[in-house]
Order: C-alpha cells, then sequence, then structure tokens
C-alpha cells in the first residue's frame, strides 16, 4: 500500500495511491485516522477491496505531493556506505558507532515540489537514501525486534549546502536548510518490499547516474540503527531515519558536479517508487 | 514577567508566578491562550495589576515544573566561551561560525524534576547555558533587529553523555538522551532582564562552584546566534537557542568530575533564576 500527502483544489489531505490516481482517505470505508501520523499510530489500514472500490479524488500528477508525513523526529545516518566513507577520506571500514544527525521536518519537501538551493550556499549537493518509516514506538529496542517497529519505506534527497555542513565540526546549519531537501514520493508499506537489501538505491541528475548501490552495502543495517537511535531517543509513529547515502556525491566528484537551479534530481529504489525534484535558486 | 508550565492535582496547565505562588492563565482576565506556545505568538501577556489580583493556584513549590515550554525547535550553540574552547584544546579566539547542534525537547526536564542518567552512559556531564525564547518567527534576520525576535529567557542544563558524543563526529546521541538536560525554572521576559551581558552564569554540583562566567564572554551573541540560526531554518514563536556553556564542565577537570545518581545541579543567571535538578539513574 502507498501513502501520500497531498494539496488539491486548495485542501491538505491524505490518501491511499490506486494505480496513478490518488483516494482520498475519506473516501475509504472504514479509514477514521485524520493524518497520516494518526493512521500510522492506529495501525488499521483499508483492505485492498475496500480501497479498490472507492472513488478517486484525482490523478497523481494533478495533486502537490507532499512529504508523505510530518516527522516530529528526523534522524540520518551519515557516512553509511563504503564508497562515500572512501570518497570524503574516512576508512571505508565499519566504525564502532553509527553516524547521526538530525533535520528539521520543514528542510524537505515533497515530490515533484521545487528544493531551494540557499541563496547563501556555493555548493549545493544531493544525496540519495532509504527513508525508514517508524510503526510502533521505539524505546530501547533491540535489534532483533527492530523491525517490527517499521511502517515502511520511501525515498529521500539529504540535500546539503556543504559550505555550511562545514562551517563547524558539526553538520545541523549545512543540513537543514529550509526545503532544501526531498522526501517521497510516498511512503510504501513494509509488507510490499520483498527484499529490501538487495534493492538498488540510484541517484540521477538530469538523467545521468550519480549514485548507485545496493541497500545491503549500507554498513549499518536499518534494524541496528533503529537499535542505536532508541536507546539515547524514543522514536514515535510517523518519525522517520533516513539511512545514509552512497558514494557519487557531487562535491567528491572529480571535478565537483554540485547542483545548479533547473538541475533536476531523482532519488530511485526498487520496490519504492521514484522521488523526482527540480532545484530553484531561493527568492 | 515568569511564566511556568506546571502538573498539579493531574492537570497540567501554564500559569505566571508572582511571589512565591502560581497563578493558572484562567484565572487572570483577558489571558486567552491555551498554551505558553499561544501566550507567546500571541504577544498578549496580562497586566500587572490584573495578575497581583488574581487568585493563586498553589504555592511554586506545591506544582511540578515541567519545561516552561516545549520547543518545536531546539538549538545548542557548542563552544560558545573562550574558557570551554581551551579546556577541549579548541583555540579560545572566536571562530569565524558558531557551532550549532540541536536537542529533542524531550531531551530536558523542568525544574525540580530528576535528570535521568542513561544506563549505557560511563560520561555523564553537566554544562549550566543561557536558554533564550523566540517571541517572533525569525527568518533570515540580521543581526541589527533580532533583539526583536526574543521573548525571554531561562536556565538551561545541556546534560551530555560524553561518551556518546563521541561516538563519532556528531554530538547528536550524547546530546539527545530521553530527559538528560534541564530547562526552567520558568521563563522570564526580556524587559525584566535588565543587563544581560552583565549577568552571572554560575553552575553548581552539590553547592559547589564549577562553572562562573559572565555571558558578555560568549563569543558568538544573543543577536549574532539569531541570525545565523535563522539564515537555514525559520524560528517560531516558543523555539529555543541554548547559548553555550563556560569551561568547568567535569569531564575536562582534572581529575574529571562527572556526574552520579544522588548529585544535585544548579544552573544560575543573574536576573533569570536558579534551575535546579537532581541526578537520578535510568531505571
Amino acid at each position: 500500500m502507498k501513502i501520500v500527502s497531498y494539496a488539491h483544489d486548495g485542501r491538505v489531505s491524505y490518501g491511499f495511491v490506486v494505480g496513478d490516481r490518488v483516494v482520498d482517505h475519506r473516501d475509504v470505508p472504514g479509514v477514521t485516522a485524520g493524518s497520516v501520523r494518526e493512521l500510522i499510530a492506529g495501525g488499521t489500514l483499508p483492505d485492498s477491496a475496500a480501497l479498490a472500490a472507492a472513488p478517486a479524488t484525482a490523478g497523481l500528477d494533478e495533486v502537490t505531493l507532499l512529504p508523505p508525513v510530518e516527522p516530529a523526529k528526523l534522524l540520518c545516518a551519515g557516512v553509511n556506505f563504503p564508497t562515500h566513507r572512501e570518497e570524503v577520506k574516512l576508512s571505508a571500514a565499519r566504525p564502532e558507532h553509527p553516524t547521526i544527525f538530525t533535520r528539521y521536518a520543514d528542510s524537505v519537501v515533497g515530490h515533484g515540489e521545487p528544493i531551494i538551493l540557499p541563496r547563501v550556499c556555493e555548493q549545493f549537493d544531493y544525496e540519495g537514501e532509504l527513508a525508514v518509516v517508524i510503526g510502533k514506538r521505539a524505546w530501547n529496542v533491540p535489534e532483533s525486534a527492530a523491525a517490527e517497529h517499521v511502517f515502511g519505506y520511501a525515498c529521500f534527497n539529504d540535500g546539503s549546502a556543504r559550505d555550511w555542513q562545514r562551517h563547524s565540526g558539526q553538520w545541523i546549519p549545512g543540513k537543514n536548510f529550509h526545503r532544501s531537501g526531498g522526501f517521497g514520493p510516498w511512503i510504501v508499506t513494509a509488507d510490499e518490499v520483498a527484499d529490501l537489501g538487495d534493492a538498488e538505491l540510484v541517484t540521477r541528475v538530469n538523467g545521468e547516474v550519480r549514485q548507485s548501490a545496493r541497500l545491503k552495502d549500507m554498513l549499518f543495517s536499518v534494524a541496528e540503527l533503529i537499535a542505536y537511535v532508541s536507546t539515547f531517543t524514543p522514536l514515535n509513529p510517523g518519525d522517520v531515519i533516513a539511512a545514509g547515502t552512497p558514494g557519487g556525491v557531487g562535491l567528491f566528484s572529480d571535478p565537483p558536479r554540485l547542483l545548479s537551479p533547473g538541475d533536476v534530481v531523482e532519488v530511485e529504489i526498487d520496490g519504492v517508487g521514484v522521488l523526482r525534484n527540480p532545484i530553484a535558486a531561493q527568492d
């Protein structure tokens, strides 16, 4: 099942993707949750027959997609692929602990919306990633039980102002510019992703492949990231962990291939979808 | 004016401090905001005559104080005093840019509540700081206009799991353990703090002074921090910036003087108040 948040006819709502159409949640018998966070927390999804029988609100390409959920906590794993560690001159080996930083929810936009290249940024970059959406409160969860806490997956673009990322040792400013990343196009529920490890994560800029990796190449798995993060902070339904980007980011290409207004970035994950965003200059 | 959030008789509410009593917001004519965030955003505070005439709900020592506001964004400045920079072996000079990281709101407790020393942490430390509460949306605010965006101040204890802070280059895990910091006891509105720069910030552990500095010794001022942060992320009423800690933290004392269950940490700022928290082991 694919869940979208969207704006249409001046109204913000959420719904389900059926083929190339959006079915609003209000039109599906039995769905009572008023928001995606409530839907995730409640745990009751519509059955597929009810969904198929419900009228569609609009075509997917007729609505404005928003980030599929607004996470209260959006944590990101850094340098979690050997190929990315190598390009940033770290040992490719798995370190003892993951690298974790945070983004605010308003630092990302939905599929199709422009990602904003900040006026003050001189080195703006993409990072294609897997986003993991938490389904059940996770606090001190062992790795062996972590899978039960996953609701679903989405594509993520951890858009980065590289110069601001390196203003100090802490990356927060460069990783939190308003509307500088992407999240979507939808949440696909975990049951629909058959083999996550074997899935390919590909990032394209203007159609050209820049990053390509298997998710099983992540040094810390989704389960390990949930276990580690939930040791220090409780995760709640709708919270998100972005799991890190592979080699091939723009800054470390030779020569660097950073983003400019007008570029289009796509992040595609097998079985999850394609997140596509144009890059626009800040007003 | 001093604003508190509190629990009393099984109810969570907010109110105003009059002498050593709490006046609930519902008992003050003209106050309509249902939460501290709304009160801050609305900008209409009760006049002092109405407050003095209102009945008190309870004594300050009879209620459980909570963090005075729950910030959607709680950002922290790191290594912002020369004395702290020296003890962590950085140049004491002002760097080109501030160091900024984030905490989640649930990583702090109110005045009097126990700060939780995490089970997995072997090096738990205090950091006394000034907390700045934002009063008006701040987005791309120049330093010269920053003061207009300050609602008030509080004391802050940026409790730190030093071992987890250094698991990677990013400090987030060590700075975000659930209930590992303190914030309070109240918000004092900016008009009541006559000379913030000259105010002394003192941290005591079990009554012994461990940190002592003037706020004017901060390398980046409150106005500079608001200008810098609001360049990358919009701040809203009720958001908080913790402005950094001076030298004297436990880890860098010789020998180290870290916290143990049963210790009591106080952070006092002239004209703002005293934030006192006992340290308790995680269950």
